[in-house]
């Protein structure tokens, strides 16, 4: 069995990729080549050996910043939660915290505050959170090339998903913007995981998706959390300055390169590993 | 005449200081204490190089995102304006412009944008966002330790001005947030010089106001324009992160110092010679 045979082996691809995107993981078989292990045991040494040579890149995006532009119409989002509930916070500290778990900044806002940290009180700012944000985020719009950033990778079968902190509920409307097809595309939001970003299991679980190794993916993100996040699954950081950090904040976060936004990134894609 | 006597008169402080701040020029003298220069002459060498032996440490400030929470708002305004002019722009684009006059960041927006610049556009952007901004700014607040810093060089006898390339219109209602008194502080707004930031202009004139050397000046800002009109004046720049610049962003600009807002620079006045 050589490499083009596992590549173009299913039963390999099942193997790896239990789930959505099993038609796209390892990019190029043609799914209806025939395989020799369709009607044979498990895996041996040699064909994971295997497997294991023919890294496949992929691209776990985030959304908010990265994909969509977002960021401030959730930082004044937060802003209007906070004011409701009496918390006096300078609004470039909320932004600084944006791309994290929701639960995770509110318990950092109240720390910092000095305010008890009561569940009731979190959960009070989450709800007025999203209903701040779905108000204000009626006129979200893709950042420029994210479209056509994503329509090339499919059309070079380079597998990819979107890994947010936000719940489906406020993802939504921002993932529609960019006319995701739910039932094609990997989607892991927060409702998913139990950790999210900067913890790794919102990026790990993307890749499993895709059917891709973490090692051998690219996390394309706006903030430091994306780039803690993707140092802590072992996955290369690719930052954007889409959503208000600096570069040089995201590259002291880890961030292999810097990017102005998707479109910037297509322009320079070959410098990430993203060949056709 | 010994250096005493200098600080003493108020015929040198006038010199220096033709206009608002005359009684804190030079800081320390009582204006009571009898001078001898009331009838005399012109200022011969000597004195002259008296003055230039006692540099005289001032602040200058710059107002939104340095002494109040308004940068976000502005941000806001801009992108209100431009999507009523139907101009599509990243908002993180129209972050990174705050701070620099209305003029040029119009100019600059629609040259990026590779849309016509003409002069009814350009005013109607500029109409449109002191709309937004002053319908966006119902709530802002001064940043903390914004009003105590200032009453802290008010009580160690430090001059100090406020400098912004916004118009008084939009500047008005964040002024009095600060409860500053308009009759007392030197305030340099866009109206009153030819070119606002970066150009160092403001930052001129507004040591010129408070009778200190612009060399000895040190000029507070939360924008990289601020840094490069600070550069441009030979002041000192002193960074503040509570625009939401990156740390790295204003130091590349020319900072010597940055710090998170004011209440961290009243915390470490020492280290930027704001000695009492």
């Amino acid at each position: 069995m050589n490499l083009s045979t596992v590549q173009s082996c299913p039963f390999l691809a099942i193997f790896a990729v239990p789930s959505v995107a099993k038609d796209r993981a390892f990019g190029v078989y043609p799914v209806t080549e025939p395989c020799p292990h369709m009607s044979g045991p498990v895996l041996g040494p040699f064909e994971r050996f295997a497997i294991m040579q023919q890294p496949q890149a992929s691209f776990l995006f985030d959304l908010d910043g990265t994909l969509v532009d977002s960021v401030y119409q959730h930082v004044l989002a937060w802003n209007e939660a906070l004011d409701a509930e009496g918390i006096k916070l300078s609004v470039w500290r909320i932004h600084r915290k944006i791309g994290m778990s929701g639960g995770l900044l509110t318990n950092m806002l109240l720390r910092e505050t000095g305010l008890e940290i009561d569940s009731d009180r979190i959960e009070r700012l989450q709800r007025l959170h999203a209903q701040a944000y779905i108000r204000l985020s009626a006129k979200i719009q893709p950042l420029p090339g994210a479209r056509e950033l994503l329509a090339y990778l499919t059309g070079a079968k380079i597998p990819w998903a979107i890994a947010t902190s936000g719940r489906m509920e406020t993802a939504r409307p921002a993932l529609e913007t960019l006319g995701i097809q739910f039932d094609q595309i990997p989607i892991v939001t927060r409702d998913q995981v139990k950790h999210a970003k900067p913890d790794p299991d919102l990026f790990l679980t993307a890749a499993e998706r895709v059917g891709s190794e973490i090692e051998t993916a690219s996390v394309v993100g706006d903030s430091v959390w994306d780039m803690l996040a993707a140092r802590r699954a072992r996955a290369l950081g690719i930052g954007l300055l889409s959503g208000g950090y600096g570069q040089e904040e995201l590259e002291r976060a880890g961030a292999y390169r810097v990017y102005e936004d998707p479109a910037d990134l297509l322009n320079h894609i070959d410098e990430v590993g993203g060949r056709r």
